[in-house]
């Protein structure tokens, strides 16, 4: 972190690599990268994975993941698998259903010394991470969860080096969920979760989560938040957090995306708010104002540089869309944030004209109810 | 059916009515509209419903939806329920996964007799409709299928008045499929069904019924359609067929919509193919061709005359799509047409701006390989 | 009900008819039996069906095969079918998972007049009915619920002609659940349903309505029976509560099954509580002892007398069978009561030497936590 | 392999270790033990796991543990990972439905030299493993697999040192399956694969397999087997063979377990066959004929001797249980592997007394239809 204090011969340059895999445990197409020479794994600082798992409770494809990317990296960084995966943020997503394809965002970061800055100083692509704390199970989906994110949200900011909230385009969180033997810790300790239910448990961390990137960003006024606004106060909500829940581990992790004046990375990154699970609109209408991409055509020579789409994806709560009755959030065979997902992933397919897509269900407090952030990557013309 | 050869005092006009439902026995939007003398249940000539039940083998909301439509036609008609089932093409396609809304799109048709044909002929919406005898259970997914099913398509097109193929731009069939009882009978009778599995049936039964609706559209060499051809010679499709299988019969029931010159309904319907799932730019480019509709903007003033989508949706078989690995026929917890009508529910939703749309799974020879047919009515500004 | 009150020449003589069916619409071995005299509709006063859903939120079988009961029995009962689904108990539980077979116990009963009572006056099957009041949404998994049930309870035993609460075998239960639009009428109404998830809800309604026969049946303190102990004190709990919710009711159906001295019944029941999902030994016991069944080995020449055998599963909220952990709780992919279905399902169907069995899903409150009570029926020898 | 043709001075002794987890990748409990030196790594010969996932195609949980498990072997063998999962026969078994305990069962085998054989010569356990070479995709389900397998299983005969098929109590495989990328490669070699639904080619691949092991035990006429019997005549099958298909592996791995007369082990093996699924009196009359047991009492002192069932389990194929419906093969919301891994292991748990159980699913060709081979092993008293 004290790297980012570094005088004006400094600078950041973030890559991103996109990887598809053929399952969660295959990372011969890193490999094939790490080989070339394209990706130095020392250069990893954050990892975030579509696995193609259920997403919910008992998807162990995420930490499958995790454990090949830990054993990947291990050797590289000099250090036992458990570490490489407490410095690098390995944040996995389970469910690719509908159109989405599994894949792997890799974020390299290195800094330049002794190189002059970018005369022009216009804004590029930076990135930070930092995690919280260990929680108790009783914590989650209360306020010690809420406030632990917001300090690793400022945290992971000064890292990036952002100095303006409005600089901060999409972050991603990484949080537990309980599962059954969890909960029977909690009652053993003499605290009652927030919820026995596992899946619903999910919800919960996710939208403490939130919150706590809403409070980092000012996006909500803090009085507001507190235990009982969680998961009943739609009217709160960050407009660029993306928190997914997962059994693999006990404490937050958060990446910072946005942009900083100056930094030397061939990326660009912009966001929006999806009003609703179908709000195509929202976005064409930010790669075509922010990116001068113009996706309603299959045509545009220039649609390969998005890298990539980064969303979430939920069943509005009030069981509409436009007005008309969704049967998600009544439907015992599927779970409902399959659902978001696979429909909101066909949604942004269509538009960014392929389905590598980093759609993540569960979009609690994670702009408004029933819609969800988008932040779009976009490389850059002259990037070598 | 004798009514077509009617002379040039007598009009055919359609009436198209899309209702929502609360559940798959709600009739109560139904009964309103009938109360309210708007919707004659005399009229009624086809049904298409989109139930909220999985849409495969033990999906049993869509012969409950038929046995609650069934009851409420009866008295109207003068006839049993069982009767009445046979009167009016009632198709219940299951499934509305993402953010699909369960809904009845009624069709009426009246013949208004000694009344002048409509001077200038343009093309209006009509519909026709059939059904083929009883099938074996061995039969399904096999040449008497197929045959059967080109026969009553051209039944239906006759029922209609529509004389040229290329007027037909939707034909709906709703086919069969095999349960475990009906693989035993089969097998008990000495032949060996196309497959023991049961979900599989439902792929070969529509596969069946769509090259049925090629053959009788001339979109196929006749020549090339054979036993071997189903579910294996994906170069064999139909551009207008989408097909449904059930529990709830054991026979094809077959619905023609196109257009003929002079029918007096305040209707247009015209298609289009997409490519593969998420293949938006061709629905919308229909819709803007066709009909003048630009659904780009969320605020065309005629967005709300677009009565109803009508799509096919299915998993690419080649597990690709846009030449990227998806995960739909690998995943043994949901089954593949519940993905892809997720997925492509919601590309539609965000095209039409609502969610109560027909998109029904399983697109096997409807459309290219992993693409499906889209057929879209319209309702003329000059209405009553 | 006032018939309860007759005098010694009147006595009430159940019939139980266990008859399988094809699908959930099925009626036609109910309606061979009536049409051979041998069911008489008149007399049928409860069914308790399984259907071969999910016996979750989104289960439309029950409310199908209801329908189709409702019609069957209406032109019999000379009302409407509406008004046949409210003096006839049709219990519809969802769920046939692993070896279950799809079936309806059909409960008739006829008060004989002038005829002497049995001298001897062993006790015989009698059975009762009632219902409460339709709840608010917000009433659910709460003590007006549970009240309400209690005094159905109370009014069913009357009915059935029990003075004795010892003499109360089996307390069937249909109860609500709430839906995504019934949480947000709760919500409008300003009230707080007890869980915003629909199918928590399914749990919280059957432990209030098991906790409310327990009160009935004097199983547990009515001073430690109060909201905060639904789903939370497990200690509290019915040995003879089955309860099953529906999304086809807004009220409790409430069937009493015991015995009483004279009556003339060729039928007897008896119950027991299994201490877990795999405590076989509870029930051979009961068998053995109080039927003088040996069902260990196939050979019992009087195994079929043995009608049914009514019982309640559900996964043991600790996590753990025997001390060891099972992943019940944490399947994001199949939902609990699914899961106790099939495992106590095959239990059962491997000592009754059938599988038409009705074993039914979340046991909150009914039986220990992890286990549930379990009722058997027996057919006597001298029956006609 | 060569070590069986040992002269009278080296004797076989086999361990067994059945290990509880926390998940697939858990293996704290194993290293607890190699920790104490109960259990040395260089010893293990196979592991059998029963892993949490669906069983199915996309169940990744079999792979992970396996990764897991080469993981932990590796420095203990002085290999690759990679290496070690080729030694050691790794056969993971997805899906712990209903009650059944994800754990994994190890056997460790050490070669007594110079050591006195036991006098009595008593048979004991012993075992043996081998592997086929790759398979091509569309040899599965079809002779070559059939074949390979029979060859595998003499040589794993031959390496466990038995002599007679009649002492060969359990042959566990571990087959491949196909994937969706492995039709397309079928296809693109030119072969029409035996099955393109990714589901139905584990039944195939398991079925080959079971016929493979049924042929080299002698159960059936060689001159009866060939492609067109896999899946079809089910009069042909073994009693002692299970099969698992899994993606993880692309030739078949083979555990032959059995008894040889002076093996120092100080367990024993025997086997049944349950004739369908609910058939528990089989397994009883197994345990206390062979061994002694009566489990009918939960009091049995010895009850903890029996280390594990190691058991198939499938929906009856003509959809029936004892002449009732299931309705498992027409479940498209669960597969009817599931289903009868939970109600099998129901009904074993409810015998064994514990519910860390070896039940896998799909029965093809294993056991009778709808039936399947049981084995049991036993620890004897005198065990050190």
């Amino acid at each position: 972190m004290s790297g980012v204090q570094g005088g004006p011969a400094r600078q950041q340059r973030v890559g991103v690599h996109r990887i598809a895999c053929s399952g969660p445990g295959d990372l011969s197409g890193v490999q094939a990268l790490v080989d070339a020479g394209t990706l130095v794994p020392a250069d990893i600082v954050a990892v975030m994975g579509k696995t193609e798992g259920n997403g919910c409770v008992n998807d162990h494809t995420r930490e499958y993941a995790s454990m090949a990317w830990s054993q990947l990296l291990a050797p590289h960084l000099g250090c036992t698998p458990a570490q490489a995966a407490q410095r690098v943020a390995l944040v996995m997503s389970g469910g690719t259903e509908g159109v989405l394809s599994p894949h792997f965002t890799v974020f390299t970061r290195r800094w330049l010394e002794g190189v002059a800055p970018r005369a022009e100083g216009a804004p590029r692509l930076v990135i930070g991470t930092a995690h919280t704390r260990d929680f108790a199970p009783h914590e989650l989906g209360r306020m010690p969860q809420i406030e632990a994110t917001a300090q690793a949200v400022r945290a992971a900011m000064a890292e990036a080096g952002i100095q303006r909230v409005q600089d901060v385009h999409f972050v991603q969180v990484k949080c537990p969920l309980l599962t059954s033997a969890r909960v029977q810790q909690a009652l053993a300790e003499g605290h009652e979760p927030r919820t026995r239910d596992t899946y619903e448990s999910m919800g919960y961390s996710r939208g403490a989560s939130a919150l706590g990137v809403a409070l980092a960003l000012d996006e909500v006024p803090a009085d507001r938040v507190d235990d009982a606004a969680v998961l009943r106060d739609w009217s709160l909500f960050s407009g660029r957090a993306s928190a997914s829940a997962g059994i693999e581990l006990d404490h937050n992790v958060v990446i910072v995306l946005g942009e900083a004046a100056g930094a030397a990375s061939p990326y660009r990154i912009a966001h929006t708010v999806m009003r609703d699970a179908v709000d195509a609109a929202a976005v064409r209408t930010l790669l075509r104002e922010r990116f001068d991409l113009d996706m309603d055509r299959d045509t545009d020579p220039d649609a390969g540089r998005l890298v990539n789409l980064l969303a979430k994806a939920e069943a509005s709560p009030d069981g509409l869309v436009r007005g008309q009755r969704h049967t998600m959030l009544n439907d015992s065979d599927i779970n409902a944030t399959r659902h978001a997902r696979a429909a909101v992933g066909g949604v942004l397919a269509s538009i960014a004209g392929h389905s590598a897509l980093y759609v993540s269900g569960g979009a609690e407090h994670q702009g408004p109810a029933g819609g969800g952030p988008v932040a779009a990557i976009l490389q850059l013309k002259d990037a070598a």
